[in-house]
């Protein structure tokens, strides 16, 4: 990376700072002009779940949702991080059962749900987690939908088959850029390498789609429009993505991503972000992400559901309050 | 700081360096004068938990350890960021009957237990964890004892108390400076804030204090060997700290603390050594700590224990390998 990561996140103890996160943004419009960076805009990325969204754009694009009849909490799945709540867990299920497959046919493998009722309750039952708990069962059962229209293979993950080389084909076309090889997600589907740049310029793509246009401008219109019109199925409660596009005060679509990533969305100005906190950590892109949507004056700094991530106390094992996270003066632009 | 934090630790997924951990470390011999550095020995830092030895050097100075009759567990217990499994719950609940006193004389807070098959069967008996499963218990139980030894007060975690100020003199005295203020821990109790080089230098202290020489050189000798004597006791199975104590070509007490801590004293030799990954996060540390001692030559780079922390795989929800977790060639010193 040319440019170095600059500070965006500081964990404050007592009079120190004991911690801090460094990191890259960018601000794009659809033609992929930066309006605003931080450190470096050509840095090759992994978006990881910051880009689900790009990733089920062949799902509309090519047929598939209209043919198995998909709404708008489906599409949101598509293109969700869940946490597993029952919530997700139903409609997923539910979603697989009308394809006629079940858990066994997601290859996106077992995690424990995050939502902590169903948690316990899985434990105290002596139910191991399954497939449909994991984060990303929605988007892998949109993989199964679009692998079904397209008559191809259950091996739905593998890198060369037909839904991975449509979501190739896709990244490649929303980002403007070839893409620089893949790594293999948490969930097993590659993530196709991009840079800062070619991440925010997509987001742009889908704040800029509007409707008309052709397929994937119909279908990136529509991933956002569900992504905005049901964040309890891109999240979940108490989750930075849902309670952070409930408290926007214009849309804002808004989407987390494993090692620090995030990316946002933003409609009415025809605007796409990205951010990666260098060294992975959530605490730190949670915060930047909310730092710089204050900055743009989507977010109110002032709603509490903004304070808990942009500056939120840190709480010891007696709940006493021994610190704090909070963005840097650079990131905020003060 | 003056010196920026140098890359130490990268996060490999595929062909790319996804995220990247910088970091300070810093290797001292007992007189202060550094044998190595990387970043800033100047930085301020609160070392957390790596320095429980420090704080546990009243509880022996004072006379109250001898007094009490503790023996070698019970030191390395003062000294350990411990799992919570049984073999720690059990040997503190000990202690605190041996002095009359009972977990709400704790004042640690509550923390779930690690140990995974007593934390499981907790949650299934409905047992909410206590004070004694808190990862700092024993230091707690050595905070008790001194305050009894001293006839103290039980609020022997305030920065005022007769506890907290024989801490706070010993940590200037072995680190040779004045503290630079303090942030509240986890556990509640002050955390004194030096420099790296500081924080070294104190570990030196540890490592040549051979036995004799007054009654601070009586309790450093008789901490290191208890830590070494006892790994699973400053720890637990499975964990960084006991695995590369044990895993060792010589003796070493190595010791964990939040926010990317680590230090090390090598007896041996007569250096101490201490590490902060800036960004705070212990899969760095764990790596980074494990790659300076092996590069010391302490760590056989080739045995399965120091495998696992200083080059671990990075497997995803189904077992997959999608990269790997590595030291920098700077730390290396290839």
């Amino acid at each position: 990376m040319s440019t170095p990561a600059i500070p965006m996140v500081e964990i404050r103890r007592g009079p120190l700072a004991e911690s801090l996160h460094s990191g890259h943004a960018v601000i794009c419009d659809a033609t992929g002009a930066i309006v605003e960076a931080w450190g470096d805009p050509g840095a090759v990325v992994l978006p990881r779940s910051s880009v689900k969204m790009i990733q089920a754009l062949p799902l509309i694009a090519s047929g598939a949702a209209r043919a198995h009849g998909l709404g708008g909490t489906q599409l949101a799945l598509a293109c969700a991080s869940h946490e597993g709540a029952p919530l997700h867990v139903d409609a997923v299920n539910a979603w697989l059962a009308d394809l006629g497959l079940g858990e066994d046919d997601l290859r996106c493998g077992p995690q424990p749900s995050r939502d902590k009722a169903l948690k316990m309750a899985m434990i105290r039952a002596y139910e191991p987690p399954c497939q449909v708990h994991n984060n990303c069962s929605g988007k892998h059962t949109g993989f199964l939908t679009l692998a079904r229209h397209l008559g191809a293979g259950p091996e739905y993950i593998d890198p060369d088959h037909p839904v991975q080389q449509a979501v190739r084909e896709v990244t490649e076309e929303v980002t403007g850029a070839p893409t620089q090889g893949f790594g293999i997600d948490g969930c097993s589907a590659p993530n196709f390498a991009t840079t800062m740049q070619g991440t925010a310029r997509a987001m742009a793509f889908f704040a800029a789609a509007g409707g008309q246009g052709g397929a994937l401008v119909e279908a990136a219109t529509q991933l956002t429009g569900a992504m905005i019109a049901h964040p309890e199925y891109v999240a979940g409660e108490g989750r930075a993505c849902t309670l952070l596009m409930r408290a926007a005060r214009e849309p804002l679509a808004l989407k987390t991503g494993a090692e620090g990533f995030f990316t946002a969305i933003l409609p009415d100005r025809g605007l796409g972000v990205a951010l990666k906190i260098a060294d992975g950590a959530t605490r730190a892109s949670e915060c930047a992400i909310a730092a710089i949507l204050v900055r743009l004056g989507v977010l109110d700094p002032a709603h509490p559901d903004v304070q808990r991530f942009l500056n939120p106390p840190l709480r010891n094992r007696r709940g006493i309050v021994c610190g704090e996270i909070r963005p840097t003066p650079a990131l905020l632009g003060n």
